[in-house]
């Protein structure tokens, strides 16, 4: 056994078709640092931690790590489980720390959105406190896009890719039976910011092409206001295909629907949407008088590793490989965030911001990147989104004629501590 | 303007990622041959006939004819319009051979299923009737592989492949988030025959594996049976993955459920089916008490030529070109089928059925694919379906990252005859 002191690396909250490759990026450049003992997977997330449910990912074959950049989710496990602050959640946070002490953990890669920032930046926070030497690095994971400080988050890219390709592909199949079928509604994911609903934007080539009506949470909704876009465009083009966020909300902020059911909270107190593609097509169908159709890819959009930005993929590896650079120059408590050069190409490169400032922030799509109608996106938003959704990850296809996924063989690191949890 | 007897080619019904492909087939065999003038695409099917909505295929750049290969849904336009028997529709056929008659045409060339089979059948022995020399040839569509007297159908390994994979790549998502997002719920197309939802089974190469669930049509279903298969699953992998095809009937044959809104019926009186996984969620929610989600790739499902099988691109396109050589032989009155071989390795070669047979048949998934718990396929289902889901389609891609698509310039055939319809 080394005696350096070892990491833990976690993923955590909704995965992504990268944040495998975050982790990837995580993994190798721990083991070329030569600087760290055992790089040990929690087990979903911080879930992992608390209950010592812990991996030597270090032991896993080679090539089982690299094929983490071809296999989408999240191959460590994540996890919804929610701290509260440093009072109310007490108990949670000095066991991550005893877990740490137990292991010679000196390293804490945290994957995740704005909620594990906050975790990270606690458990940091705690260490210090008590004069445990310990380094919290945060990389950012969401398809959202929501995360601020980062001109982009690793997993949107993709995500857009997939999604304004369904948009394109679906708009030809209204395109075709529009005689019968004549719209079609596509729901995407995004609870309060609509960058995956603006990304399906950049498929519009020209008038004809789909999607003829974007809806997104940034624009205030109303089904009046719904039914004359749609007779407009039905007047201009003949059929009619929408692309709503899942978080559409009224005027007053309001989301116009919510499953109030009992799962209708998660265990962050979100509240759970679904059915907004279905209540359009409802209205449209009564108050038009069309037949209206409805996709809803849930999480096969954040799933989709078959047809993923290869330009996400490669930053999603450079952020988790920076994470540990800057862990290595001696940086802590901050999330390696993204950087867009102001240069004619695209180029992107990294930076730092603290934890805390991004748990506590949100980006949402700006005003000038939505119309002056709400119900489409400008030309500065292509331009933001176009080079995120450039290349094709290569995904090695099995002798079925499906994907091959990588899986961890998971050698258990045994237990130390009492049972917690 | 050449002598030689024009064709028309049209299609029907429900897009698929590789219609195209069979289109393609036919206008570049119909250029090869010599023997044909004029190629006139029928703008929406039969409509396009009815109508005298034609445009010249043959006059479109042999670039664009090229590019229907990786072009999903329906270049040419296609509809749901039904026709009924000789007697009941007597003036729309007699319009459709006032149509042929107008602009010479002596070949009709109809990719769709058995409804449009039914039609090119039923203006086939009108033509003979009354004397007026035509070829009708039809050739097969349909992401259901419903159709009889084929192996299998053109559009089917596409949405096979595609689904199958949507299953494998959600499938991680729910083993990430399994300890809170236990349950995933993918509705697959389908509705008499449940080939899609089967064909998501070979993407179980362990147990582990999604789906661990798959009911098709062709397997009573019950809610009881539901709850208890998935709490077996629960007991053994911990999560569940549940595949269901859009047509679940109960014992006595009667669909679990149906849309009865405006529009719940399409033209052909089938009802329209939607929402059998929303009921499924909320079943499994309720008396299982754990969260699930549901995922309605809806028409992304048989649009998507991103991820869409070689096999079955290059099938469709022979099909569409055996139906032009098959018609220069002289052969009339069929529909090109495929027919595998008794081979080690797969080989697939084109057959010929009569319409009439092929409009009149239907093909379910047979017992010895189903297994006797009637929740999942067997090893003979696997066997079927592997080879037609090999190899990708190769598809350009835009500046912007996303598929290059074509369109017909559409150059407009002048109307000979009053207007119809």
């Amino acid at each position: 056994m080394s005696s350096k002191p070892n990491a833990i690396v976690a993923q955590s909250g909704g995965p992504t078709a990268v944040i495998n490759s975050s982790a990837c990026g995580v993994i190798q450049e721990a083991i070329k640092s030569g600087k760290i003992g055992r790089i040990l997977g929690a087990t979903n997330g911080i879930l992992g931690v608390l209950k010592e449910d812990l991996f030597d990912i270090s032991a896993e074959k080679p090539e089982t790590i690299e094929a983490l950049r071809q296999t989408p989710a999240a191959a460590i496990g994540s996890c919804r489980y929610k701290l509260k602050s440093l009072e109310d959640s007490k108990a949670d946070y000095e066991r991550i720390l005893d877990v740490f002490k137990a292991r010679n953990i000196h390293y804490f890669f945290y994957i995740g959105g704005n909620d594990s920032m906050d975790t990270a930046d606690k458990v940091n926070k705690l260490a210090a406190q008590g004069g445990y030497e310990l380094v919290c690095m945060g990389v950012p994971k969401t398809i959202d896009n929501d995360l601020a400080y980062t001109d982009h988050c690793p997993g949107y890219g993709s995500t857009a890719k997939y999604v304004a390709t369904c948009a394109m592909e679906a708009g030809r199949d209204t395109e075709a039976l529009y005689t019968t079928d004549t719209c079609t509604i596509l729901e995407v994911m995004g609870r309060n910011a609509g960058w995956l609903a603006a990304a399906t934007g950049l498929a519009r080539r020209c008038a004809e092409d789909a999607p003829h009506l974007i809806y997104m949470p940034e624009a205030a909704f109303s089904f009046d206001k719904l039914v004359n876009d749609v007779r407009e465009v039905l007047k201009e083009v003949g059929r009619v295909f929408i692309v709503v966020g899942e978080g559409l909300k009224d005027k007053n902020g309001r989301y116009i629907t919510a499953d109030t059911g009992a799962f209708g909270k998660d265990s962050f107190g979100h509240t759970q949407l679904g059915g907004v593609a279905e209540m359009l097509k409802s209205v449209i169908e009564r108050e038009v008088g069309i037949k209206a159709r409805f996709n809803k890819l849930g999480t096969n959009q954040r799933s989709a590793i078959h047809f993923a930005s290869l330009t996400d993929s490669n930053e999603a590896y450079m952020c988790g490989q920076m994470a540990v650079k800057y862990a290595m120059d001696g940086v802590n408590g901050k999330m390696v965030t993204l950087v867009r050069e102001k240069s004619a190409e695209y180029k992107c490169v990294t930076g730092l911001a603290e934890l805390i400032d991004v748990a506590n922030g949100e980006k949402k799509v700006p005003a000038e990147y939505i119309n002056d109608e709400g119900n489409n996106i400008t030309d500065a938003m292509r331009d933001y989104v176009r080079p995120l959704v450039q290349g094709e990850v290569p995904v090695d296809i099995g002798e079925d004629g499906l994907p091959a996924f990588m899986r961890f063989e998971r050698r258990p690191v045994e237990k130390k501590l009492p049972k917690y949890l």
